[in-house]
């Protein structure tokens, strides 16, 4: 295929939860579908020539580095504008008051506009090439949303939002029945997949209900007949909560999973956020149907009642991305998200209370790296939306951020304390240049 | 006294641990000395008349708010460099590997002043307005880090590091005696009191013992007896993990607080990091001696062995400031550790295995709030320090921070709901002015 750009720098990417590689002085030869096509190392005999033949040639400056652009596999779109607000409040209020009133007004398309149009352009400046939205319960909202991320530069999963249970959702904000949850979502996917004619960047419809306590029965089935109609990924919450747990368990005397599953929503392009309260049974089930946990640190410091066991999880073998879940989180940045990743994990290893001795304080054997981390926010969410990003590799869409780390008296540094360094102490400020498909959008 | 200038908008300052006041649409007037000589309400019947007579007038624009300057109340100052780095090591290489080293690298001022430079700048740009510093052994060093404070407009207490145990401490970077502990601190403080005749701002020596394990008991007495004759705080680490906390025990068959109170290291001077495995009956002798916690909660998570019961201590009466604790920490940001001081309390009430049954998982009534977080970086910092700061009122220093909150197609909030979003949402971007003195150093 014709290329297009070659980029010539140095950068890292995730080989497995625990192993990063350094790619050093690397050509990323990106081609005309934005896609990688070759990376070529110095030890190569044609690196000079591949240089000379492109048609343009990015080079880093000192001290920047290639990454992966990053997997949001979480995120509330309607809820951007209460980012850090109402934290404090117990989640019945927080739905209530803050919550679903502001989803409502989404109706507005100028306001959805105006704020889908802010959100975007943030997450993409904070290195954030993909997101996985839950939208709201208005199909041509969740149009603009998908807009926004083609004017933008974001490849996006878009949820039109499925709740029908006139019990547990307030009447101003509801879909009629589960039948009008079904059609709704496929007149959305109807229309997203005609409009992906007309974007540069193909946006994906998700088959999205909110979770067990806002859908009647029917409505989960329809739509698990809904994704396998059109063989579209799909979203929820599982067991985010004591308080969502045992809701599944008292109505149906099952667990989320299992009705999740018993629905048709629980396979290989399932991303279901949260799970603090997942057992391992539950974990052997998201094993075999190969679903993905969306992974969301900080939300779950809020409102999940209890720490996510990564390393447990991945010990199961199940895939795990990272996600903000703005705003039951109150940080759009998936660096913010990978650090509580960390902070989370070493928490639930050390435990909290030290009146408890030491042994019988925490979880032994929790703790994750810096790379586990990073592996989850490029290679988990890949995996997750079974998207080919995530990577620097051939036949990986060229979906990549430039950071660059500001030089400092330090002591030598190995290539790993660089790696390190950077996963802490990257911001907006020094993400200086980021790639979607092939193409510059920051 | 004459009036210098006024700076006319809305703020917050915190009153008590649970309360923020909303000063709306005030005018802080501030005079020659740097200090705040009032506030002037609408109301009030010369509101105009001091506008119109101040000889500068500093209006805040739509969106920007007035805090107080945060204080941070425990960073290592030489540790900056390996901000971010060696997180994944346990606390034995993570100080021998990287940190010893590095603070031995100290001895050369010209990398003294290349560090210290950069850092003074950066907290003063995150809104950090005083400092309680760990300097290195090394006394020239440690005046140069006070050189940079007073250059780059941020007040400081500065602590000659005492470590004289040549059990515990390198060869290469430990005081020679227990003699030369004491001997290195009262040249430090005899040249930093003479120094600051030439400052703009006056910079404060502070007694700094490394911590119980890397000092003799006579350095201990030593370095009591110092800060007794020169009636100068205190600083040190306490009961900062199990095997801190154990180390005293096996050594002196002593918890860590009565080693320090009997050395004469405990009082309403001194300032104490960390403090995670101190129990009721220390916390009742810190009451008592009106002695100080220094609270780092981002370093608790990776070297605390267990989270700080803020509340609890509180309710004991114990005053507690925030620290950043550089570089157990990663963020020099008192915002990102007012959002962990309420992130760690929140984990601490949830508890983190969800295994164990939600009544036994975690500990109830341990939250706090973004106002208690917020307390804690301002008026729980100058409590510490003992220096009229941390409030927007009569008599205190101007040390202020102008915040902007970047407008959205919000929801009608409150004042309230401003405050949280203010707390979760600033960052180096949107700290848009920085007073020290009523001086502007931002």
């Amino acid at each position: 295929m014709t290329i297009k750009k070659v980029i010539k720098g140095s950068g890292y990417t995730a080989v497995n939860p625990d192993e990063v590689q350094f790619l050093e002085n690397i050509l990323v030869v990106i081609n005309q579908a934005g896609k990688i096509e070759r990376i070529v190392t110095p030890n190569e005999a044609d690196y000079d020539d591949v240089l000379t033949a492109a048609p343009e040639v990015i080079e880093l400056a000192p001290h920047q580095y290639l990454l992966p652009g990053f997997i949001d596999t979480h995120i509330h779109a309607p809820q951007w504008p209460n980012a850090g607000l109402a934290l404090d409040r117990p989640l019945y209020q927080w739905l209530n008051d803050y919550t679903f009133p502001l989803e409502a007004k989404y109706q507005d398309l100028d306001f959805s506009r105006a704020v889908y149009d802010d959100l975007t352009k943030t997450l993409v400046s904070l290195g954030t090439t993909t997101a996985v939205y839950f939208g709201t319960i208005y199909p041509e909202s969740n149009l603009v949303l998908a807009e926004m991320c083609d004017k933008n530069g974001q490849r996006s999963l878009i949820g039109q939002v499925s709740m029908d249970d006139p019990e547990l959702n307030p009447e101003y904000y509801r879909d009629e029945s589960a039948a009008a949850s079904v059609a709704k979502a496929e007149t959305f996917i109807k229309k997203l997949l005609a409009k992906n004619q007309e974007f540069t960047i193909p946006q994906t419809p998700v088959i999205t209900p909110r979770f067990l306590p806002s859908c009647t029965l029917p409505a989960l089935k329809g739509l698990g007949q809904l994704a396998k109609q059109y063989q579209l990924p799909i979203q929820s919450h599982c067991s985010e909560s004591d308080w969502e747990n045992n809701y599944a368990l008292e109505k149906y005397g099952k667990r989320d999973t299992t009705v999740l599953a018993e629905a048709g929503l629980l396979n290989e392009h399932s991303i279901m956020a949260h799970g603090t309260l997942l057992n391992d049974e539950d974990f052997s089930k998201y094993q075999k149907a190969q679903a993905s946990i969306a992974h969301c640190p900080i939300s779950n410091v809020y409102f999940g009642d209890g720490i996510l066991p990564v390393k447990r999880i991945l010990q199961h073998q199940v895939n795990v991305g990272l996600g903000t879940d703005i705003s039951g989180g109150y940080s759009p940045s998936l660096y913010d998200n990978m650090k509580q990743t960390i902070l989370s994990s070493q928490q639930l290893q050390s435990g909290v209370d030290t009146r408890i001795a030491t042994e019988k304080r925490g979880v032994a054997n929790s703790r994750v790296s810096a790379k586990t981390a990073f592996y989850l926010a490029t290679v988990g969410g890949a995996k997750a939306t079974n998207l080919k990003i995530g990577e620097i590799k051939p036949g990986c869409f060229a979906d990549l951020q430039v950071v660059e780390i500001k030089p400092k008296p330090y002591q030598p540094q190995s290539s790993d304390d660089n790696f390190e360094s950077l996963i802490y102490n990257t911001n907006e400020n020094n993400i200086k240049a980021v790639y979607v498909g092939g193409k510059q959008v920051k």
